[in-house]
Protein backbone atom coordinates (compact mmCIF):
# COMPACT_ATOMS: atom_id res chain seq x y z
CA UNK A 1 0.00 0.00 0.00
CA UNK A 2 1.00 3.44 -0.60
CA UNK A 3 -2.00 6.29 -0.96
CA UNK A 4 -2.85 8.03 2.48
CA UNK A 5 -5.92 10.42 2.57
CA UNK A 6 -7.74 12.03 5.13
CA UNK A 7 -10.59 14.48 5.58
CA UNK A 8 -9.77 16.90 8.29
CA UNK A 9 -13.49 19.06 9.36
CA UNK A 10 -12.88 22.34 11.03
CA UNK A 11 -12.84 21.85 14.78
CA UNK A 12 -12.02 17.87 14.06
CA UNK A 13 -8.10 17.70 14.96
CA UNK A 14 -6.99 14.54 13.34
CA UNK A 15 -4.50 12.68 14.81
CA UNK A 16 -1.52 11.01 13.08
CA UNK A 17 0.01 8.27 14.97
CA UNK A 18 3.79 6.49 13.67
CA UNK A 19 3.00 2.83 12.56
CA UNK A 20 6.14 1.08 11.96
CA UNK A 21 4.87 -1.34 9.48
CA UNK A 22 3.24 2.08 7.53
CA UNK A 23 6.98 3.81 8.18
CA UNK A 24 7.49 7.49 7.09
CA UNK A 25 4.31 9.77 5.65
CA UNK A 26 4.73 11.44 2.73
CA UNK A 27 2.12 14.33 3.00
CA UNK A 28 1.92 15.86 -0.44
CA UNK A 29 -0.75 18.40 -0.53
CA UNK A 30 -4.41 19.84 0.62
CA UNK A 31 -7.42 20.51 -1.00
CA UNK A 32 -10.04 21.98 -0.03
CA UNK A 33 -13.69 20.03 0.78
CA UNK A 34 -17.13 21.27 -0.21
CA UNK A 35 -18.66 24.05 1.43
CA UNK A 36 -20.14 27.21 0.10
CA UNK A 37 -17.82 29.93 2.36
CA UNK A 38 -15.62 32.29 0.42
CA UNK A 39 -13.21 32.72 3.57
CA UNK A 40 -10.21 30.72 3.70
CA UNK A 41 -9.49 27.77 5.38
CA UNK A 42 -6.09 27.21 7.59
CA UNK A 43 -4.10 23.70 7.42
CA UNK A 44 -2.27 24.07 10.95
CA UNK A 45 -0.23 20.80 12.38
CA UNK A 46 1.64 20.22 15.85
CA UNK A 47 3.87 17.95 17.07
CA UNK A 48 3.36 16.79 20.34
CA UNK A 49 2.97 19.92 22.85
CA UNK A 50 4.41 22.09 20.53
CA UNK A 51 2.90 24.87 19.31
CA UNK A 52 0.58 24.55 15.90
CA UNK A 53 2.38 25.69 12.18
CA UNK A 54 0.40 27.13 9.56
CA UNK A 55 1.08 24.35 6.40
CA UNK A 56 -1.09 26.29 3.80
CA UNK A 57 -3.66 28.94 3.78
CA UNK A 58 -6.65 27.68 1.03
CA UNK A 59 -8.39 30.44 -0.56
CA UNK A 60 -11.98 29.36 -2.15
CA UNK A 61 -12.32 30.14 -6.15
CA UNK A 62 -8.54 31.02 -5.87
CA UNK A 63 -6.29 28.73 -4.64
CA UNK A 64 -8.11 25.80 -3.81
CA UNK A 65 -5.25 23.40 -3.44
CA UNK A 66 -2.04 23.73 -1.98
CA UNK A 67 1.71 21.67 -1.55
CA UNK A 68 2.89 20.37 1.18
CA UNK A 69 5.47 17.53 0.55
CA UNK A 70 6.21 17.31 4.42
CA UNK A 71 7.33 14.21 6.01
CA UNK A 72 6.29 12.20 9.26
CA UNK A 73 8.24 9.74 11.19
CA UNK A 74 7.73 11.17 14.63
CA UNK A 75 7.08 8.94 17.97
CA UNK A 76 5.08 12.09 19.42
CA UNK A 77 1.24 12.15 18.11
CA UNK A 78 0.75 14.99 14.82
CA UNK A 79 -2.30 17.18 15.26
CA UNK A 80 -4.02 18.18 11.71
CA UNK A 81 -6.40 20.98 12.25
CA UNK A 82 -8.23 23.20 9.93
CA UNK A 83 -8.80 26.63 11.29
CA UNK A 84 -11.41 28.14 8.82
CA UNK A 85 -15.14 27.25 7.53
CA UNK A 86 -14.29 24.82 5.63
CA UNK A 87 -13.04 20.80 5.48
CA UNK A 88 -9.92 20.05 4.22
CA UNK A 89 -8.74 16.88 2.84
CA UNK A 90 -4.90 15.78 3.11
CA UNK A 91 -3.30 13.26 0.91
CA UNK A 92 0.44 12.20 0.84
CA UNK A 93 1.28 8.29 0.71
CA UNK A 94 3.78 5.98 2.69
CA UNK A 95 7.31 5.39 1.40
CA UNK A 96 6.58 1.61 2.92
CA UNK A 97 9.61 0.27 5.40
CA UNK A 98 8.86 -3.57 5.29
CA UNK A 99 12.18 -5.78 4.75
CA UNK A 100 11.01 -7.62 2.38
CA UNK A 101 10.28 -5.06 -0.02
CA UNK A 102 13.91 -4.18 0.45
CA UNK A 103 14.62 -6.41 -2.82
CA UNK A 104 11.79 -6.20 -4.94
CA UNK A 105 12.54 -2.16 -4.90
CA UNK A 106 15.82 -2.12 -6.55
CA UNK A 107 14.97 -0.88 -9.26
CA UNK A 108 13.08 2.02 -7.28
CA UNK A 109 16.19 3.13 -6.20
CA UNK A 110 16.83 6.17 -8.33
CA UNK A 111 14.40 8.57 -7.09
CA UNK B 1 9.12 3.15 -20.28
CA UNK B 2 8.20 5.75 -17.53
CA UNK B 3 5.34 8.20 -18.93
CA UNK B 4 1.84 7.56 -17.29
CA UNK B 5 -0.96 9.52 -18.61
CA UNK B 6 -4.56 9.23 -18.66
CA UNK B 7 -8.05 11.40 -19.16
CA UNK B 8 -10.73 11.01 -16.70
CA UNK B 9 -13.67 12.38 -17.82
CA UNK B 10 -16.60 13.81 -15.65
CA UNK B 11 -18.79 10.85 -14.69
CA UNK B 12 -16.42 8.34 -16.14
CA UNK B 13 -14.27 6.83 -13.14
CA UNK B 14 -10.74 5.73 -14.02
CA UNK B 15 -9.39 2.45 -12.35
CA UNK B 16 -5.49 2.10 -11.54
CA UNK B 17 -4.65 -1.58 -10.92
CA UNK B 18 -1.10 -2.19 -9.47
CA UNK B 19 1.29 -4.23 -12.41
CA UNK B 20 4.28 -5.47 -10.70
CA UNK B 21 6.07 -5.29 -14.37
CA UNK B 22 5.48 -1.91 -14.24
CA UNK B 23 5.85 -1.27 -10.51
CA UNK B 24 5.36 2.07 -8.14
CA UNK B 25 3.18 4.81 -9.64
CA UNK B 26 4.05 8.77 -9.26
CA UNK B 27 1.15 10.53 -10.13
CA UNK B 28 2.29 14.25 -10.93
CA UNK B 29 0.02 16.37 -11.45
CA UNK B 30 -3.49 17.05 -12.99
CA UNK B 31 -4.94 19.43 -15.90
CA UNK B 32 -7.95 20.04 -17.11
CA UNK B 33 -9.62 19.37 -20.44
CA UNK B 34 -11.29 21.29 -23.48
CA UNK B 35 -14.47 22.37 -22.54
CA UNK B 36 -16.41 25.67 -22.35
CA UNK B 37 -17.89 26.04 -18.29
CA UNK B 38 -16.15 27.83 -15.78
CA UNK B 39 -17.11 25.56 -12.76
CA UNK B 40 -14.76 23.94 -11.22
CA UNK B 41 -13.66 20.32 -11.53
CA UNK B 42 -12.60 18.29 -8.57
CA UNK B 43 -10.21 15.10 -8.59
CA UNK B 44 -11.04 12.54 -6.47
CA UNK B 45 -9.35 9.33 -5.67
CA UNK B 46 -10.30 6.49 -3.55
CA UNK B 47 -8.52 3.18 -2.58
CA UNK B 48 -10.69 0.02 -2.37
CA UNK B 49 -13.93 1.05 -0.17
CA UNK B 50 -12.13 4.15 1.29
CA UNK B 51 -14.00 7.24 1.04
CA UNK B 52 -12.97 9.15 -1.59
CA UNK B 53 -10.04 11.73 -0.78
CA UNK B 54 -9.93 15.47 -2.88
CA UNK B 55 -6.47 15.46 -4.41
CA UNK B 56 -7.28 18.88 -6.21
CA UNK B 57 -9.32 21.28 -7.72
CA UNK B 58 -8.89 23.02 -10.71
CA UNK B 59 -10.54 26.51 -11.51
CA UNK B 60 -11.67 27.49 -15.49
CA UNK B 61 -8.88 30.36 -16.28
CA UNK B 62 -7.71 30.36 -12.84
CA UNK B 63 -5.64 27.29 -11.79
CA UNK B 64 -6.17 24.74 -14.64
CA UNK B 65 -3.28 22.57 -13.61
CA UNK B 66 -2.52 21.18 -10.14
CA UNK B 67 0.80 19.26 -9.14
CA UNK B 68 -0.14 15.93 -6.97
CA UNK B 69 2.93 14.01 -6.38
CA UNK B 70 1.61 11.11 -4.79
CA UNK B 71 2.58 7.43 -4.90
CA UNK B 72 0.21 4.19 -5.76
CA UNK B 73 1.50 0.79 -5.07
CA UNK B 74 -1.42 -0.80 -3.31
CA UNK B 75 -3.12 -4.17 -4.26
CA UNK B 76 -6.30 -2.31 -3.90
CA UNK B 77 -7.77 -0.39 -7.05
CA UNK B 78 -7.19 3.01 -6.51
CA UNK B 79 -10.27 4.55 -8.77
CA UNK B 80 -9.87 8.38 -9.85
CA UNK B 81 -13.01 10.36 -10.58
CA UNK B 82 -13.76 13.62 -11.30
CA UNK B 83 -16.63 15.87 -9.90
CA UNK B 84 -17.29 18.66 -12.42
CA UNK B 85 -18.68 19.54 -15.61
CA UNK B 86 -14.70 18.86 -17.16
CA UNK B 87 -12.86 16.30 -17.95
CA UNK B 88 -9.35 16.09 -16.35
CA UNK B 89 -6.06 14.71 -17.67
CA UNK B 90 -3.67 12.95 -15.39
CA UNK B 91 0.29 12.74 -15.60
CA UNK B 92 2.71 11.28 -13.77
CA UNK B 93 5.08 8.23 -14.51
CA UNK B 94 6.42 4.92 -12.85
CA UNK B 95 9.52 4.44 -11.53
CA UNK B 96 10.29 0.99 -13.08
CA UNK B 97 10.91 -2.59 -10.90
CA UNK B 98 11.98 -4.27 -13.51
CA UNK B 99 15.31 -6.67 -11.69
CA UNK B 100 16.76 -6.21 -15.22
CA UNK B 101 17.43 -2.24 -15.06
CA UNK B 102 18.93 -2.89 -11.72
CA UNK B 103 22.56 -2.48 -13.03
CA UNK B 104 21.51 0.14 -15.86
CA UNK B 105 20.44 2.53 -13.20
CA UNK B 106 23.20 2.86 -11.27
CA UNK B 107 23.98 6.23 -12.45
CA UNK B 108 19.91 7.20 -11.78
CA UNK B 109 20.99 6.45 -7.54
CA UNK B 110 21.22 9.70 -6.82
CA UNK B 111 17.80 11.28 -7.01
CA UNK C 1 25.56 17.94 -18.38
CA UNK C 2 22.52 17.94 -16.45
CA UNK C 3 20.42 20.75 -18.35
CA UNK C 4 18.11 20.01 -20.94
CA UNK C 5 15.63 23.14 -22.06
CA UNK C 6 13.48 23.31 -25.43
CA UNK C 7 10.97 25.83 -27.33
CA UNK C 8 7.66 23.93 -28.57
CA UNK C 9 6.39 26.63 -31.15
CA UNK C 10 2.34 26.12 -31.34
CA UNK C 11 2.11 23.90 -34.73
CA UNK C 12 5.60 22.44 -34.80
CA UNK C 13 6.14 19.26 -32.31
CA UNK C 14 9.13 19.01 -30.70
CA UNK C 15 9.89 14.88 -30.55
CA UNK C 16 12.27 13.76 -27.72
CA UNK C 17 14.07 10.10 -28.29
CA UNK C 18 15.37 8.26 -25.90
CA UNK C 19 19.73 8.05 -25.47
CA UNK C 20 21.06 5.71 -23.47
CA UNK C 21 24.67 8.03 -23.07
CA UNK C 22 21.70 10.87 -21.61
CA UNK C 23 19.20 8.31 -19.69
CA UNK C 24 16.05 8.88 -17.73
CA UNK C 25 14.79 12.53 -18.25
CA UNK C 26 12.90 14.82 -15.39
CA UNK C 27 10.74 17.31 -17.32
CA UNK C 28 10.96 19.82 -14.42
CA UNK C 29 8.32 22.71 -15.70
CA UNK C 30 6.95 24.89 -18.95
CA UNK C 31 6.84 28.35 -19.05
CA UNK C 32 5.28 30.54 -21.54
CA UNK C 33 6.90 31.67 -25.06
CA UNK C 34 6.91 35.69 -25.93
CA UNK C 35 3.81 36.61 -27.38
CA UNK C 36 0.60 39.23 -26.98
CA UNK C 37 -1.69 36.81 -26.93
CA UNK C 38 -4.37 36.70 -23.67
CA UNK C 39 -5.16 32.97 -24.90
CA UNK C 40 -3.91 30.19 -22.75
CA UNK C 41 -2.00 27.60 -24.25
CA UNK C 42 -2.18 23.77 -23.36
CA UNK C 43 1.03 21.86 -23.70
CA UNK C 44 0.30 18.09 -24.84
CA UNK C 45 2.37 15.10 -24.57
CA UNK C 46 1.99 11.73 -26.33
CA UNK C 47 3.93 8.32 -26.34
CA UNK C 48 4.54 6.32 -29.38
CA UNK C 49 1.06 6.55 -31.16
CA UNK C 50 -1.14 6.97 -27.79
CA UNK C 51 -3.69 9.95 -27.74
CA UNK C 52 -1.99 12.92 -26.14
CA UNK C 53 -2.25 14.05 -22.60
CA UNK C 54 -2.66 17.64 -21.52
CA UNK C 55 0.21 17.89 -18.98
CA UNK C 56 -0.68 21.87 -18.09
CA UNK C 57 -2.15 25.22 -19.06
CA UNK C 58 -0.51 28.07 -19.13
CA UNK C 59 -2.60 31.42 -18.88
CA UNK C 60 -1.11 34.74 -20.09
CA UNK C 61 -0.56 37.57 -17.19
CA UNK C 62 -2.20 35.02 -15.01
CA UNK C 63 0.00 31.52 -14.94
CA UNK C 64 2.45 31.45 -17.22
CA UNK C 65 4.53 28.92 -15.11
CA UNK C 66 3.56 25.49 -14.34
CA UNK C 67 5.74 22.74 -13.05
CA UNK C 68 5.29 19.26 -14.30
CA UNK C 69 7.64 16.91 -12.37
CA UNK C 70 7.65 14.24 -15.24
CA UNK C 71 10.60 11.49 -16.05
CA UNK C 72 10.87 9.99 -19.82
CA UNK C 73 12.80 6.70 -20.19
CA UNK C 74 10.87 4.86 -23.21
CA UNK C 75 12.36 3.51 -25.90
CA UNK C 76 8.80 5.05 -28.40
CA UNK C 77 9.03 8.90 -29.41
CA UNK C 78 7.79 11.36 -27.02
CA UNK C 79 5.69 14.17 -28.76
CA UNK C 80 5.44 17.14 -27.27
CA UNK C 81 3.39 19.71 -28.52
CA UNK C 82 1.51 22.89 -27.97
CA UNK C 83 -2.37 24.07 -28.41
CA UNK C 84 -2.84 27.74 -28.33
CA UNK C 85 -1.00 31.15 -29.78
CA UNK C 86 2.28 31.24 -27.95
CA UNK C 87 5.18 28.69 -28.16
CA UNK C 88 6.31 27.60 -24.48
CA UNK C 89 9.63 26.76 -23.38
CA UNK C 90 10.09 23.12 -21.58
CA UNK C 91 13.11 22.59 -18.82
CA UNK C 92 14.25 20.10 -16.98
CA UNK C 93 17.46 17.51 -16.82
CA UNK C 94 19.21 14.09 -16.84
CA UNK C 95 19.90 12.23 -14.26
CA UNK C 96 22.75 10.92 -15.81
CA UNK C 97 23.35 7.45 -16.60
CA UNK C 98 27.01 6.79 -17.32
CA UNK C 99 28.52 3.81 -15.61
CA UNK C 100 31.64 5.79 -15.05
CA UNK C 101 29.79 8.39 -12.43
CA UNK C 102 28.38 6.02 -10.23
CA UNK C 103 31.25 6.04 -7.83
CA UNK C 104 32.07 9.36 -8.20
CA UNK C 105 27.55 10.47 -7.54
CA UNK C 106 28.40 8.48 -4.17
CA UNK C 107 27.74 11.53 -2.05
CA UNK C 108 24.54 12.49 -4.07
CA UNK C 109 22.94 9.24 -3.14
CA UNK C 110 20.76 10.76 -0.67
CA UNK C 111 18.28 12.77 -2.67
CA UNK D 1 11.61 12.82 14.58
CA UNK D 2 10.96 14.47 10.83
CA UNK D 3 8.70 17.51 11.24
CA UNK D 4 10.57 20.85 11.59
CA UNK D 5 8.48 24.13 11.89
CA UNK D 6 8.81 27.77 12.91
CA UNK D 7 6.73 31.20 13.21
CA UNK D 8 9.47 34.14 12.13
CA UNK D 9 7.96 37.11 13.26
CA UNK D 10 8.86 40.49 11.20
CA UNK D 11 11.46 42.01 12.63
CA UNK D 12 12.42 39.13 15.00
CA UNK D 13 15.15 36.84 12.65
CA UNK D 14 15.11 33.47 13.68
CA UNK D 15 18.37 31.58 13.15
CA UNK D 16 18.70 27.82 12.40
CA UNK D 17 21.79 25.69 13.58
CA UNK D 18 23.29 22.63 12.00
CA UNK D 19 22.62 20.04 14.47
CA UNK D 20 24.69 16.58 13.46
CA UNK D 21 21.13 14.61 15.71
CA UNK D 22 19.47 15.95 13.82
CA UNK D 23 20.60 16.17 10.41
CA UNK D 24 20.03 18.04 6.97
CA UNK D 25 17.11 20.22 7.13
CA UNK D 26 14.15 20.23 3.84
CA UNK D 27 12.47 23.38 4.15
CA UNK D 28 9.17 22.51 2.79
CA UNK D 29 7.42 25.82 2.19
CA UNK D 30 6.11 29.31 3.77
CA UNK D 31 2.61 30.56 4.90
CA UNK D 32 1.63 33.57 6.13
CA UNK D 33 0.43 33.78 9.81
CA UNK D 34 -2.52 35.48 10.90
CA UNK D 35 -2.82 39.40 10.32
CA UNK D 36 -5.17 41.87 8.53
CA UNK D 37 -2.33 44.02 6.30
CA UNK D 38 -2.77 43.42 2.11
CA UNK D 39 0.70 44.57 2.03
CA UNK D 40 3.17 41.50 0.95
CA UNK D 41 5.72 39.25 3.13
CA UNK D 42 8.70 38.33 1.72
CA UNK D 43 10.74 35.44 3.29
CA UNK D 44 14.28 36.10 3.36
CA UNK D 45 17.66 33.63 4.23
CA UNK D 46 21.07 34.60 4.98
CA UNK D 47 23.92 32.19 5.04
CA UNK D 48 26.63 33.47 8.05
CA UNK D 49 27.74 36.90 6.08
CA UNK D 50 26.57 36.75 2.94
CA UNK D 51 23.82 39.43 1.63
CA UNK D 52 19.81 38.14 2.04
CA UNK D 53 18.24 36.40 -0.48
CA UNK D 54 14.27 36.22 -0.94
CA UNK D 55 12.94 33.28 -0.73
CA UNK D 56 9.42 34.05 -1.49
CA UNK D 57 6.93 36.59 -1.36
CA UNK D 58 3.42 35.87 0.39
CA UNK D 59 0.24 38.16 -0.54
CA UNK D 60 -2.64 38.14 1.19
CA UNK D 61 -5.73 36.98 -0.12
CA UNK D 62 -3.99 35.99 -3.02
CA UNK D 63 -1.08 33.53 -2.48
CA UNK D 64 -0.84 32.73 1.03
CA UNK D 65 1.55 29.53 0.74
CA UNK D 66 4.70 29.21 -1.33
CA UNK D 67 6.85 26.21 -2.07
CA UNK D 68 10.23 26.16 -1.24
CA UNK D 69 12.26 23.00 -1.64
CA UNK D 70 15.42 23.88 -0.11
CA UNK D 71 18.06 22.07 2.15
CA UNK D 72 19.98 23.34 4.71
CA UNK D 73 23.17 21.36 5.93
CA UNK D 74 25.98 24.37 6.84
CA UNK D 75 27.85 24.94 9.54
CA UNK D 76 27.56 28.66 9.27
CA UNK D 77 24.05 29.88 10.82
CA UNK D 78 21.51 30.71 8.72
CA UNK D 79 18.95 33.56 9.30
CA UNK D 80 15.39 33.54 8.05
CA UNK D 81 13.58 36.97 8.45
CA UNK D 82 10.58 38.01 6.90
CA UNK D 83 10.10 41.97 5.38
CA UNK D 84 6.57 43.00 6.00
CA UNK D 85 3.32 43.29 7.89
CA UNK D 86 3.17 39.82 8.99
CA UNK D 87 4.45 36.82 10.36
CA UNK D 88 5.60 33.85 8.12
CA UNK D 89 5.11 29.79 9.32
CA UNK D 90 8.01 27.91 7.51
CA UNK D 91 7.40 24.48 7.89
CA UNK D 92 10.03 21.59 6.61
CA UNK D 93 11.48 18.25 7.71
CA UNK D 94 15.00 17.05 8.73
CA UNK D 95 16.20 13.90 6.98
CA UNK D 96 17.93 11.83 9.35
CA UNK D 97 21.37 11.01 9.79
CA UNK D 98 21.12 8.51 12.70
CA UNK D 99 23.55 5.31 11.66
CA UNK D 100 21.34 3.25 13.32
CA UNK D 101 17.79 4.09 11.03
CA UNK D 102 20.85 2.89 8.29
CA UNK D 103 19.40 -0.61 7.62
CA UNK D 104 16.03 -0.24 8.64
CA UNK D 105 15.46 2.47 5.66
CA UNK D 106 16.06 -0.26 3.30
CA UNK D 107 12.48 -0.03 2.48
CA UNK D 108 12.84 4.09 1.39
CA UNK D 109 15.52 4.19 -0.35
CA UNK D 110 13.63 4.59 -3.78
CA UNK D 111 12.28 8.16 -3.04
CA UNK E 1 27.48 23.64 3.18
CA UNK E 2 24.27 23.49 0.50
CA UNK E 3 22.28 26.55 0.48
CA UNK E 4 23.13 28.60 -2.84
CA UNK E 5 21.20 31.59 -3.77
CA UNK E 6 21.59 34.56 -6.15
CA UNK E 7 20.22 37.77 -7.03
CA UNK E 8 20.33 38.23 -10.66
CA UNK E 9 19.39 41.89 -11.97
CA UNK E 10 18.06 42.62 -15.30
CA UNK E 11 20.63 43.18 -17.30
CA UNK E 12 23.54 41.49 -15.56
CA UNK E 13 23.48 37.79 -16.73
CA UNK E 14 24.76 35.62 -13.80
CA UNK E 15 27.47 33.07 -14.63
CA UNK E 16 27.60 29.84 -12.88
CA UNK E 17 30.36 27.20 -13.05
CA UNK E 18 30.41 24.16 -11.94
CA UNK E 19 32.93 23.13 -9.04
CA UNK E 20 33.92 19.79 -8.23
CA UNK E 21 34.07 20.39 -4.43
CA UNK E 22 30.28 21.64 -4.60
CA UNK E 23 29.00 19.13 -7.21
CA UNK E 24 25.24 19.18 -8.59
CA UNK E 25 23.47 22.65 -8.23
CA UNK E 26 19.53 22.19 -7.65
CA UNK E 27 17.57 25.00 -8.54
CA UNK E 28 14.62 25.28 -6.54
CA UNK E 29 12.71 28.31 -7.10
CA UNK E 30 13.03 32.06 -8.13
CA UNK E 31 11.65 35.04 -6.56
CA UNK E 32 11.37 38.68 -7.38
CA UNK E 33 13.26 41.50 -6.00
CA UNK E 34 12.26 44.83 -4.82
CA UNK E 35 10.72 46.98 -7.33
CA UNK E 36 7.97 49.07 -8.40
CA UNK E 37 7.38 47.89 -11.68
CA UNK E 38 4.37 46.15 -12.56
CA UNK E 39 5.73 44.67 -15.74
CA UNK E 40 6.39 40.34 -15.49
CA UNK E 41 10.24 39.60 -15.38
CA UNK E 42 11.05 36.57 -17.57
CA UNK E 43 14.23 34.21 -16.12
CA UNK E 44 16.53 32.35 -18.32
CA UNK E 45 18.98 29.93 -18.43
CA UNK E 46 21.28 29.16 -21.26
CA UNK E 47 24.13 26.35 -21.41
CA UNK E 48 27.21 27.30 -23.06
CA UNK E 49 26.15 28.23 -26.98
CA UNK E 50 22.78 27.06 -26.97
CA UNK E 51 19.88 29.26 -27.04
CA UNK E 52 18.17 31.02 -24.19
CA UNK E 53 15.32 28.97 -22.52
CA UNK E 54 12.39 30.62 -20.69
CA UNK E 55 12.92 29.08 -16.90
CA UNK E 56 9.47 31.10 -15.27
CA UNK E 57 7.85 34.05 -15.80
CA UNK E 58 6.97 36.41 -12.39
CA UNK E 59 4.31 38.66 -12.30
CA UNK E 60 4.30 41.71 -9.82
CA UNK E 61 1.69 41.34 -7.10
CA UNK E 62 0.05 37.74 -8.63
CA UNK E 63 2.83 35.34 -9.09
CA UNK E 64 6.10 36.76 -7.52
CA UNK E 65 7.74 33.28 -6.69
CA UNK E 66 8.09 30.48 -9.04
CA UNK E 67 9.33 26.89 -8.60
CA UNK E 68 12.07 25.47 -10.80
CA UNK E 69 13.07 22.30 -9.71
CA UNK E 70 16.06 21.88 -12.35
CA UNK E 71 19.50 20.66 -11.82
CA UNK E 72 22.83 21.65 -12.93
CA UNK E 73 26.17 19.83 -12.98
CA UNK E 74 27.72 20.54 -16.66
CA UNK E 75 31.63 21.73 -17.24
CA UNK E 76 30.11 24.36 -19.62
CA UNK E 77 29.20 27.77 -18.30
CA UNK E 78 25.32 28.13 -17.39
CA UNK E 79 24.36 31.65 -17.55
CA UNK E 80 21.28 32.79 -15.91
CA UNK E 81 19.92 35.96 -17.05
CA UNK E 82 16.47 38.29 -16.42
CA UNK E 83 14.32 39.80 -19.06
CA UNK E 84 12.28 42.77 -17.44
CA UNK E 85 12.63 45.63 -15.39
CA UNK E 86 12.98 43.28 -11.64
CA UNK E 87 15.60 41.76 -10.27
CA UNK E 88 15.02 37.69 -9.56
CA UNK E 89 16.37 36.21 -6.15
CA UNK E 90 17.43 32.68 -7.21
CA UNK E 91 17.47 30.05 -4.48
CA UNK E 92 18.71 26.44 -4.60
CA UNK E 93 21.21 24.23 -2.64
CA UNK E 94 24.31 21.59 -3.52
CA UNK E 95 23.49 17.84 -3.40
CA UNK E 96 27.32 17.94 -2.59
CA UNK E 97 29.69 15.47 -3.60
CA UNK E 98 32.47 15.12 -1.21
CA UNK E 99 33.77 11.39 -0.66
CA UNK E 100 34.13 11.98 2.74
CA UNK E 101 30.49 12.24 3.18
CA UNK E 102 29.46 9.27 1.71
CA UNK E 103 29.18 7.13 4.86
CA UNK E 104 27.80 9.56 7.15
CA UNK E 105 25.17 10.51 4.56
CA UNK E 106 23.68 6.85 4.76
CA UNK E 107 20.63 7.82 6.69
CA UNK E 108 20.21 10.39 4.20
CA UNK E 109 19.66 7.52 1.18
CA UNK E 110 16.33 7.51 1.30
CA UNK E 111 15.48 10.48 -0.38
Amino acid sequence: MAFWGVEVKAGKPFIHRFDSQLGRLRLSSATLGSGSSNKKSIVQCSVGSNPPINLCSLLPEKVETSPLNLEFEEDDEVTFSVVGPTSVHLSGFYYGENEDDCEDRCGLDHY
